[in-house]
């Protein structure tokens, strides 16, 4: 209760040994004691291969429950990886929130835990928080290259992009920007965190790794597309790092931009959205590009939602239904509007 | 209590006059008594238009709550239609299961009624049954032509495509099919329904009015690109039943069909499901087109999903995981395929 | 389950025998099989009390779940009637819909049933409507005259009143009406029941039993004056029956009229509500009596609710917010007024 | 809608071919649209062996989804009977309220059915009447004898009897007594149903069939001893109709009985229970054999709870808190007792 | 996550401008992401009015979200001040809680926070401690006066009072005393607070601020009466601050007093509950002035609950049944008692 | 929330003396303000007995509100328990999570607190952490020996064993383990706690108390002979410590020992549970003894869980379903396996 919690261990057990050769699945156990099952534990699945010398990547998905490119090219990665294809070591953890990914919920269902504003975590605190801590303090140390996987989830969706975050330190940025571009998705994206607090990004970044992370979509579901984009990457990355041989398949990507808080529009209103312009397409400032309609009435005027600035529409609200105070879109500039 | 149900009215009443000229908006009022309102009412938008001589068509969207093409074209077209512009009558309910719609739910909260299974309906019935009987008894005798707007919802997804049934009469078939074409959408699908049991279309077609459906994407949102269809589709039909001047804007449109109920392909397992064809590609027969994963444990053999027949992907299932039992994937055949 | 469920015998057995003289206190159970209780029961409070000759007086409470005047008066009735006091029979339900009353809600949590919308009731049917039916065939033929007690509810309030019903038998009429007024609240109410559907009033006016109903306020809770109106009433009904001794204690009441559906105002608007006038305060056709304040914004105009007629304001919606479709106001007209 | 429900086809497909040879294990798949999957199913497990000449036997488990008993037995006779050793047919449904199975739940989560209170069914009724209207018009007439297993479920404990009716038509009221008696249970039972309206077994009865029910135990649970008695009463079951080779193995089993509705004892208040006697034991009429305490005081007296007959404890309530109106004790009588 | 969290800036930006002259109507805007919305936001509606010069009010209402006098007056307060009539600043925030407000709860729906219970507040906290904290670091320091707003919300009834604390500045609690006369409710109180811990009061009071607060009503609703009281009451607050021109509209106030924890009458029972007297009315010593029904059973004798002081009914317990621990009354003296 | 909660009283008061000769039975009453009472509280049943000298004991049940034994034996004893017949002080508490004894579940409906895993406690904490700080700063200094009853719960079924832990202080672990021998369950049990953070039994044995623990049963309910253990032991407690006069009545008692985490065994997968031992069975290392089944096929084989070690079965799942992650079953040894 008072003790420092960093002094304290980690709850978790993983069944899969980190520095045995070979390839291992396993589970990251995590007691759980709740009315259903008074010794209960979450099973968090977890893949490791470990052959030959070289980098260890740490690679994560489902940090948000709800955003399935990364399970999907994690599982796929996970079962068609071969220990001899492999100089060094892959830690796979496909649903790292997986009681969220079970749930299909961006949070956790047990404490409503966003994992990503969980980090570095506690081992004496909630489950998702214990499982930031078993991050922070087992995991991270092993790694040398982190991939995150995000999209959209249910209620955003995005142009398929990879990113990572100017940095103080500008050699660890530019081995992050370099990690983005072997990606290769159809967009990069480079970011400044306004309010980092939290973030895995955050916590991988002070501990000097090279972290890459993703919006690879969004709603709710993964496409054909975008998994396939998903897969390529993870690929690339990992011969990228030089973990598999051969060089990364790079494809034509755009960058983006995203300038200043202006990029974010919310909505002041509830209603019935209607979009004029569909991701990727430009937007003038000034323009109308969405209307809210009230849910109650015929015959009122929508509520006109306006661009703040010249760019592209890179992300927008899912739902059909709108609340007041919602991210309606995020316009983001490219080189072509800078 | 075991009177015949026909002959009691409705509980439901109309703030319009659908026989007055010129624009109204108002409400169908049906008192709902519950725990937290002892005499409340839900409260439907209704939009009449009507002007000089010509045809009644009666518009709906939301039979399902969580389809959004329909709803926005419909409150788009009560507040910007002209009286002046109408021949005949136009009568818009853009949320008929308003209760459904409100939730962003396929059924109604109150009492989970699926609206386009509970027709012919009943006055002294469910909520959603009262809806059903008024559309029944109090709406459906003043139309000629009908557009009841479908998307797929939060859980599926669909090529845009506007439809109609094969019906016994052929005459009201080709006046259907007629509107359908008028209609315009990207797709046009020949439907025979193997349980019409319950359904607004066939409540509408027993009564030989012109009847079209449409099915104009999913996942529980629209895009520019499907609200502009519907938007351009409703006044199209409006165009074609001459209460609108003006000929339709047709494009071009692709015929589809489901020739046997082999089209329809259903999960046997729970998992994270992996498409690798998108939405109007084509599939082979015998073809693994869908993988799904199982949650709890990397390194097993996903379960492989096949095509029964040659045709195109024109629906699937859109959250990422997927249960025992749901529908995976619709193939549809064309011209091309035939 | 086809054969007429009038033939099938109610599944509620009595602890008390109605036949026998003295003082029993019981239960009715109704046997109830559920998830937490395979063979478990609802038991409905009852008292006997028969002594002497005389009629058989039915009296009701909590109807609906949330209203207390009624059980107050009824369980303290049921502690204090010595059976010497009586001539023939009074048969005390203090909590007939008693689920609805343990929940404080005016439905049964069990099947959301609105006991006094369920009947005549199914003896094969939900447990609200086996109560019905319990009611109607087992415990109505042994009445004479019957008073069942109402309130607002937590959604609504209202003046006290004893009231009945307008009635094609004149002579029936009469003796309501004479019993209305023996019970002597402040106000008294000649109704006019406009969809009379599955309520316990015309199942017991059509079995020609002399019927009182009330409304005493609401809110979902009893003051102490009008609980005092309850008790009061009730005693003066029995000593009008000749089933207590000495004559009702009569005090002042003023008699009330609905004349029309416009005595009903419902709130176009969901919203915060401000009331311009209590209860028993005159209102006069076109003034604005009550506000509707948006809840999301502040400087909007609020929605001004006037009165469709003059009179007095006879009851109110009672939560501090609004939901469209509600019932705000019921205007009553007096003598003073006609 | 008012055709007679009986003329329209069950929506339930089975992957299964009843008349095949051979083993198959596949689902019978129930259509259900809902929120959460606009075209899903309900997927029961099935298996039928099918081989050589003989009687067809129905074995079906958790018509109560929290009675463990049936579906273990089942399960594994699944796996492990070989059709070679079968001379006739075997169908074998594990868990046929499959929802209630999967919510570990007596009745249905879908639509809170009590798949025993909900036969003959309807085809157009809710889940579990469609399940139930399969089972009378599908698989019954397949077969000439049923098993359907029942524990006690999560609220009650029973000792371990197989049981059947006592029937109007003799010869076939011996049959199921021999069926009985070859299964073999440490307590065999003779049961007068009281009220027998809309269970399985009744409907099986009237169409003439041997049919045989359990009562293993209870407490949602299963225990090593309670496994073994219905792994072995269906092997014996088998054996006795011939469609396995070999005679039952015979065990001691005690008949009991249950004279009147004095057997069954109510709890009149809500409490913590304390039993006096365990299962088996003996009671004598007017011995308190269980105490119930008040929950929220010390030091009050607690209910006593007496026998109404000499016997000996056959079922009790098993939660630790009762409520008023639970079944807390069942007596029954033995040739002892006689 | 170590750092203190004073140090850290809150989320909540604004989109008034405190120093700007003029009227502005906005929101307080608070991210809050979850599983429906990733982006969402808590819209709280805020109006400024600054002219000339002045001291600032800072006027709050639903603290508690089911109290509705409070946000009638400021509502109205927002929509009708006008700038030239103010001289210094209002602010304006109608609805503090504004989750718990739309909810109609005491307490917030998002975290269960009870904001008068969660002062001052931490900017990483819980959705009500980020609201506290940004009251407590960003509107208070603009303040010199300010008026919190309370009535009983759903559960409690009070005497219309305005009230304030005894403080050890005597000064300041002067101060204090003089704006609680110049409010000129009905009711006036002085307070010991026993447990000030987690206040918006103490928290004003410790920042030196003359802060006032009321009970006005209660049970989840407002009448005219009390709503007029409110509106006049905040009116000759701003007269009494100088803010509006114009001596405040004295009535006549009773001053109550609650000398001591005996004035807290709290129930051993649940059950049903009978007040035999009205809130206003006197009550002595020893006198039963209220009744608790057993809820199963008729025939029991009420529990009594008596008065532990002379006194009048100052407050009650509003709903209809009671729960063993809940406060039933409150007594208060006032100088005719004294 | 800034002063060291240490400093702050407990909210929670007392109705009874501790230091009163005689009987009194009382509440310990804990201020919780909520939704449905604005000033509600948890009302915690307690008895204190005090007579002549003596030690005092602390007796406790319900720390797990779904484990029946404590409560039967301590709800008895409290009413039984005449003072004369003491020398010194008892302390009951029969139902200490009161919350969760109330709902039937492990943990409190409140704040979902494990009150043995919150132990110190806070005074400003969640309800759940207040009573733990009530118990650590109230009543643990007023008690020499503490008696904590436990049981498995829903969901685990134990052997019946008293049990104590090993300490670093020798002489107060050879207190520890006399009391365990003086309670005299069938089965005695030497425990080695891995995780000890917030337990109570952490918090008593810190503070230098005697303290004794029971697993008595579980599954949610107690059985005569169970409920039988618990009453004799804690009569041959207040035995052993000089409180009631007379000897312990001592049993046969067997030692058990846990020797190692191997003693546990974890499910990895979800199913349909299948033990092939019971309760107190041997069980050999390797051997299969439990057999889980896929739910939604037939056919597949059942995973098959094997023993770690030689021992006997000492605890296991208790529902029939098992998920992924649930203590399956713990293997204790005996001086016969060592």
């Amino acid at each position: 209760m008072n003790a420092d919690p960093i002094l304290r261990p980690s709850p978790i057990s993983a069944s899969v040994d980190f520095d045995a050769d070979g390839i291992q699945h396993g589970h990251l156990r995590l007691p759980w004691s709740r009315d259903d099952s008074a010794w209960g534990s979450v099973m968090i699945p977890v893949t490791v291969v470990k052959h030959g010398e070289g980098p260890t990547a740490l690679l994560t998905g489902a940090n948000h429950g709800d955003e399935y490119e990364g399970p999907i090219a994690l599982f796929d990665l996970a079962r068609t990886l071969r220990a001899e294809a492999v100089s060094g070591r892959v830690i796979i953890v496909p649903a790292l929130n997986y009681p969220a990914f079970r749930a299909a919920k961006r949070t956790s269902p047990i404490d409503k835990g966003n994992l990503n504003r969980s980090f570095p975590g506690r081992p004496d605190g909630s489950v998702t928080e214990k499982i930031a801590d078993y991050v922070t303090r087992s995991l991270l140390p092993l790694a040398d290259i982190v991939l995150d996987f995000h999209s959209g989830g249910r209620t955003l969706d995005f142009l398929p992009y990879a990113a990572a975050h100017e940095l103080p330190d500008k050699a660890q940025e530019d081995r992050c920007f370099a990690a983005v571009a072997a990606f290769s998705a159809p967009w990069s994206m480079r970011m400044i965190e306004i309010d980092a607090v939290g973030m895995f990004d955050t916590t991988a970044e002070m501990a000097g790794k090279v972290f890459v992370t993703t919006e690879l979509g969004g709603g709710g579901t993964a496409t054909a597309r975008s998994a396939g984009i998903a897969k390529r990457g993870v690929a690339n990355l990992l011969r990228h790092a030089g973990i598999l041989a051969g060089r990364p398949e790079l494809g034509e990507t755009r960058w983006l931009d995203m300038p200043s808080s202006d990029c974010f529009g919310f909505s002041p209103e509830e209603g019935l959205v209607e979009f004029l312009k569909d991701l990727g397409e430009p937007v003038a400032k000034g323009e109308v590009f969405a209307r809210i309609y009230p849910l109650g009435h015929t015959g009122l005027a929508p509520y006109e939602h306006r661009a703040a600035l010249d760019g592209l529409l890179a992300a927008r609200h899912f739902p059909g239904l709108v609340k007041a105070g919602d991210c309606l879109s995020v316009i983001a500039t490219t080189a072509e509007n800078a």
